[in-house]
Order: structure tokens, then sequence, then C-alpha cells
């Protein structure tokens, strides 16, 4: 079994309100890599929130008092951790200059997914989307109207974790692929019955075209070639774990 | 830019002294696809651990009073229990029949990577390898002695993740390959200075070769062709997170 994880360099520069499918089944084509059925597209959230306007300018942004003094005690932008703030519903840690929060999506990560990177303008920084499932869904939809193929999207991003340094691609998007695949009571080829393996899909299909994206380059889509995926409508918010069963709120 | 991964599955049951490199060579071979330079083996640690003998017969292990008693609360062998903390540094957290505990190796996972499934034979469990970097170099070393190609390997496992539903692969050994790459200090294509961006890039080729690996096919062995790692020695240490700097001791 092969799948090939395909990088496409042909997306312009995003702007607000860009017809993102439209650009990335452009870029694909100009790439000689058009889609065909069984893909799955992974989209960066960086231009999704560029072509949804999920961007925040930080001389509009007036920091409350707690955000300036830890902006002070750190070395912060203050302007920036007010941001944090405000895209927070619940800070998991806030410690050694970092804040980890819960995001309105559920989500858990540094900043709560605010982003100062990449985006033209030094006082401009990013944020997830407002919903990314709901602009997944939005791109394999324009797909399908445009080829009359479903293709899986996710939008990625890249999230630290607990216990390991460096950051990993994973899905917070998701429309058209089960996320999880749910092993449980099956037996292998030993025989031997699974109990607790349930694989985040999403999440590995995500790291996987991180692979390709890189994060100097100009490339923020890739096509996962050849993955077998489960069909299902999908959504991120199902990789989130049930709060009654978080170990490390 | 395009990656493989392709999926070996002519690798034959591994019993205690296999010559892996000698079995994952030859499966190459029957699936015709030789290694070529460039090439990354991620080997899962399943059959390294068969290798390796580092899997315990339930029935040879007494267990403490401390491993009886949780296995009574939660419904668990209590001689699954007592490995789970013999193969334990430091327990992470310990509730709702979970155990989360950190290796010697300094993993942080639960029941410390000890895998009751896919080992033939119902008292078997199987645990991580003594020393995974050491595994994957003595594979990356066999497989130069035989074809002349220094092939980096990862060895990988499925870890759970605080915050986020199921199991990912990620690498618990590293040969070949800076398991890190670093971004820091560098421009990307708007001239934005990345400031935190270090990827887990040996996380996320793991991860890869899951998507051909799967969990009930006899796929251990996965080939990742066309991405452009950073040649070094390597170890999956690197990985491991200073505990100065974790949040979630």
């Amino acid at each position: 079994m092969q799948v090939r994880i395909i990088g496409i360099t042909h997306v312009p520069e995003v702007h607000l309100g860009a017809d993102l499918a439209g650009l990335i089944l452009s870029a694909c084509e100009s790439g000689d890599t058009p889609l065909v059925e069984g893909d799955v597209l992974v989209v960066t959230q960086k231009i999704v929130s560029k072509a949804e306007g999920a961007l925040v300018d930080l001389d509009t942004v007036t920091p409350s008092p707690f955000a300036e003094q830890w902006a002070v005690r750190w070395g912060k932008d203050p302007r920036q951790i007010e941001v944090v703030l405000r895209e927070s519903v619940r800070i998991v840690r806030m410690d050694k200059g970092i804040i980890i929060s819960e995001t309105r999506h559920g989500f858990v990560c540094a900043n709560a997914g605010v982003d100062a990177s990449n985006v033209p303008g030094e006082h401009i920084v990013g944020l997830l989307p407002e919903d990314p499932d709901a602009s997944a869904a939005r791109i394999r939809e324009r797909v399908r109207d445009a080829t009359g193929l479903d293709v899986p999207v996710i939008i990625s991003d890249s999230f630290g974790r607990a216990w390991r340094n460096g950051i990993i691609n994973i899905a917070v998007g998701v429309s058209g692929l089960a996320p999880l695949k749910d092993f449980r009571g099956q037996r292998d080829t030993h025989g031997y019955m699974m109990s607790a393996t349930v694989i985040a899909v999403a999440d590995e299909i995500a790291s996987a075209a991180e692979l390709v994206m890189g994060k100097l380059e100009n490339c923020p889509v890739a096509i996962v070639r050849g993955y077998p995926y489960d069909r299902a409508e999908g959504s991120a918010r199902e990789i989130v774990i049930d709060p009654a069963r978080d170990m490390f709120r």
C-alpha cells in the first residue's frame, strides 16, 4: 500500500474574501496534479484565516491590566497577550511566559492558536478560523461543485504537545472523513482482541501533509492521495477529549 | 514536492533474535520496493520488542499490593499493572483506571508503553525496547552493511495525547536524522521572523507511516521516500521535553 503526499505550491497570496477552493483547484492544475477520487485535501489554517478575515490589527487592541502585567513580566507585546486572552475560554497553564489555554472550539494549545508569524504587516496577528469545520465544509462543497469530486478537507494547524518538544500538524477542521478510526473489538493478525485502539487519523494525515508543506516555502495545501479513509461528515470536535475524561485540565 | 509512504507487508512473523534488518530488506525486495538513497525507514516498536525479547510472561509476575488494589478497583489484570509499574520511573496521572507514567526513556504515555495487543500467546505483554535509539542504530548499520545506503531509521509507537482523543504514531527511537527541525530566526516568504517554530519531524514521519501501517494488517514497516530530512546522528531523547520546561508534570 502506498500513500502520496503532494505539496501544492502554486497558491497565490490569499486576501480577505478569496475563493479558496478556486485558488486551490487552479493551483492543483498548474502543478499538474489535478484532484482525483480518493484524495484528501489538507489546507493550512493560515490561508483559511486570511480568506475569512480571522486577523486582528494589534493597533486596535487595548490590553487589560491582567494582559499588561503578564506582558511586562515576560517581555511580550501586551496587545498580543490581550488577543490570546480574548481567544481563550479557559487558561490551562500560565507559566514561564507561556500561556496554554482552551479555545472556544475546545482545542488546548499555546497562545489559543494566535499566530504572529507569516501574516504580512507587522501588527497583524492571525486567529484560528471561527468554525474550522465549517471552513473545511465550504471548501469541500465548492470543490464538489466545480469538479464533481467529493474530496474530504482537513484544516491543519501546528500545535505543541505536553511532554514533547516541537510542534506537529494536527487537524483543527474536518469535513468528509471520520477523524477517528476505531479498532476496538476487532482482532489483529494474531487473533488478539484490541482493547483501546482508536487512531486519530485526521491528525496523522495533517502531520503527513506537513512533511511537504514546510514552513519557509509557500506551500499552504497538500493532497494526500491513496489513503483509504472512512467517509463521514466528520468534525474536528470529535478529536477534542470529553472534559470528564480529561486528566490534564 | 512529493513524499511517498510505502507500506512493507512481506515481513514474516518476528521471533527472538531475528535479524530485523535482513527481514526488512528481504521484504522490501519482495514488495518490489528496494530501498533507495533518501529513504527513511519506519519500524514499529512491536517487531523490535519481539526481536529483542522485550516481552514479559505475566505468569512469571507477582503483583505488589499496590498493583493488586488498583487492578481490583478498576477490573484490570494485577500482573499487567505490576509490569506497568516496573516499567515506570514516575506516575504522572493515575485516575479513572488509567495510568499515565514516565518510562525510563523519559517518554510520558499510557501504561508505560506496555502493550497487551498483537503478541501471540495470551499472557505475554510487550514492553518498549530497552534503548530504542540503539535499536534504530543497529538496523541502520545492518542496512548500510548490506546495501551501502545510509538510511535513517525511526522506531515508532502509538501514544495517546493530553486533550485529544485517539492515539497517533510518534518516534520512540531515531538514528540518522535530526528529529527536530528548527526554524527559529529564519524568515518566511513574507519576511516574517519566526520565533517559536521547531517542528518535530520525526514524530510527523512516524504519523505519516501509520497511514500505511494500519493496525489489523501485517505491515510493521514503512518507507518514507522523498522527504528532505536533515542528516544527523539523532536521538528520540531530543524530543523529550526538559523537566524544567515541562508544564504538565
